[in-house]
């Protein structure tokens, strides 16, 4: 069984476990044993069954200032079963399976109460080294020193404890390894696509920049019907890869020759493409995006994160006269309680297809191999099982 | 009768005329005879019945650089008659009561055949000193020099010519003093609300300026229902203006003390506005605007006309972060065939109220007054009749 329901006899009491514990900026993550407290009340305890690797971690892994924190357990992406939970939980219960999300849904701010938002604002999106509510650790290593938590998830520790609004319980009917990508990548992309910039059928994407986000994009393009789905990117053997995400053409940004990239795609689309994906995180990238979407009606869609204080410049004129829209989009649109199901449903009813997102899979013991691969461009998403 | 219908005997022969000519940048119009060419094939020829003076009439009648020129006659909200038509134009006939538009609308191009955009492409939105689709001026003094035209309509003459593109024919039941506003005003302002942004009723509305397009905003925000206008103004005296058109609050942006406009307008409002309309043509007041509206849903349009070159900064992380959305909006997002007819039928309806735009009426040779009252801020709207 992939979610395997063990009696729990651990409730109410610190489980000791192994983790893998970044302790410094860039060096190998250290696999530990770690106290992991009991849930507070509205807090869940879960067994983390895989998680998967994601750009972000490496991020605040190699990151030498704030946000950034060490030691810290890292890890985002990811699904496991309900251990136990703190009073005042009664969504879930032990043995649900579940995915934790670094967006909160808390059901009751204005913002939760929107169908228009995903931006909780009880427990707004931050780079918070706490859980939400407490502004504690839930764990500590073995001389009694706290280690962070990470995005509100820490994924890369056998049992992690997450707030109850960061809880969603899934249909345990789809497998672990491709579960733990809603966490963040499947769910940034397909839901840019899908839901924040709501591509029409039979519409012109472009996707500026194929990692594992921009594929993400193309899938959920594709799902929407899109009729061409165009790929930019400086690394030419991204063309292969993204055609096994729907991507129809290709790109390299390298190549434009006298021409802007912008030039390129409006004269290819007979005027520009109706969405623009900005999946890297420039600034220049995302000004490209705007002038290369059609005039009418191109919605450019902000999903890189750019260096803290960088600046996104327009022309006034160009605003005004072009009736673009430009607007950014955070874990896609995607409201984790509500619209997370509805997306595994649409993989669990084979609409969408996410195998070609796990390129590697490894042992929690390799994780430091994970990483590896990742920065090497070599994997899409590789999986870190953590009992196998 | 108020739109008379003269049996044309002047068909297909220039006709001798009265018109404004503006000749020198900033000096008073010139009411001087002119001959006005027969209408070219697509061509129909308006005898204006009145017209209303806008702004931009009055920035290109001061400046003193390109996209200005001289002699010329400006003008472009207005209606009229049809006095006769070209070759290849079966849409109108002599008689028909129109409205100039200054924008296109082909509906032969990819914009025009879609429901999402009102920038044709065939006849794209400039300031152009010709007819759209020939190069050439219909108009000639008495010493046979070329008048320039401005926005395709060229409004302050008795007789002008357009291209069918820019020629929509309305019902005649509408006043003319009323109908005119719909040249540029109101339907910039009403559209932008309700078609643009698609304000929600019940929706908080923040306007930037509250000159006679943001006014027109307002008329737009309480068509759709929204429960709270807040009208922004460095003159206080728009506070009372304002609650004629749906103001319901109003902040002198010199008053804020040591807040910024965009502190005030979130504490007000327990987040921000639902809708911002930035209405001066400030790249600062635009980002005010952006700071202004709610994360998750806010909506940014900008509306007014900054310098040429002007540049709008936003933060990346915001733009990401936000889920804000910022667009433009040009004669209100209105296709001019289609929506504006329905937006009439809206006055007609008694929906739209109208009046409290029309502060003053002049005579045509009075029209030097119309515009010392605007540049005065005396007046919203003064109509000027060519034969009263």
């Amino acid at each position: 069984m992939d979610y395997e329901k063990l009696s729990s006899k651990t409730a109410g009491k610190p489980i000791l476990c192994k983790a893998a514990v970044s302790r410094e900026p860039g060096e190998p993550l250290v696999i530990e044993e770690i106290m992991v407290a009991p849930p507070s009340p509205y807090e869940v305890r879960i067994r983390i069954i895989c998680t998967s690797l994601c750009h972000s971690d490496i991020i605040f892994w190699k990151l030498k200032v704030p946000p950034a924190c060490f030691p810290r357990i890292l890890g985002h992406e990811a699904v496991g079963v309900v251990e136990s939970v703190g009073e005042n939980v009664d969504e879930v219960a032990e043995g649900d399976v579940v995915i934790p999300t670094f967006m909160s849904d808390c059901g009751e701010c204005a913002d939760c109460r929107s169908e228009k938002s995903n931006l909780c604002s009880k427990f707004p999106f931050r780079v918070h080294p706490w859980m939400p509510r407490y502004d504690a650790s839930r764990f500590t290593d073995l001389k009694g020193e706290a280690l962070y938590h990470f995005l509100f998830v820490s994924s890369f520790s056998e049992y992690t404890v997450v707030d109850i609004t960061h809880v969603v319980k899934i249909d345990p009917a789809i497998p672990p390894n491709r579960a733990c990508l809603f966490g963040c990548c499947v769910s940034t992309g397909v839901g840019a696509a899908c839901k924040t910039a709501n591509v029409e059928a039979g519409s012109t994407v472009a996707i500026f920049g194929l990692g594992s986000i921009g594929l993400a994009v193309a899938k959920g393009a594709r799902l929407c019907g899109a009729k061409r789905i165009i790929g930019v990117d400086i690394n030419p053997e991204k063309f292969e890869i993204g055609k096994k995400f729907g991507v129809t053409e290709f790109i390299n940004s390298k190549d434009c020759g006298n021409k802007s990239l912008s030039q390129v795609i409006i004269e290819m689309t007979g005027g520009g493409a109706d969405y623009c994906f900005e999946c890297v995180g420039l600034g220049s990238l995302v000004q490209e995006a705007y002038a290369s979407s059609r005039k009418g009606w191109g919605k450019t869609i902000v999903m890189g994160v750019d260096k803290p204080g960088a600046q996104l410049n327009f022309s006034s004129f160009d605003v005004l006269h072009s009736g673009k829209v430009l607007t950014g989009s955070l874990f896609g649109g995607i409201k984790a309680k509500s619209d997370l199901p509805v997306l595994i449903k649409r993989y669990l009813d084979k609409e969408l297809q996410l195998d070609e997102f796990v390129t590697h899979e490894v042992k929690f013991e390799d994780i430091n191999k994970a990483f590896e691969l990742l920065i090497e461009g070599k994997c899409i998403r590789c999986v870190i099982w953590m009992d196998k």
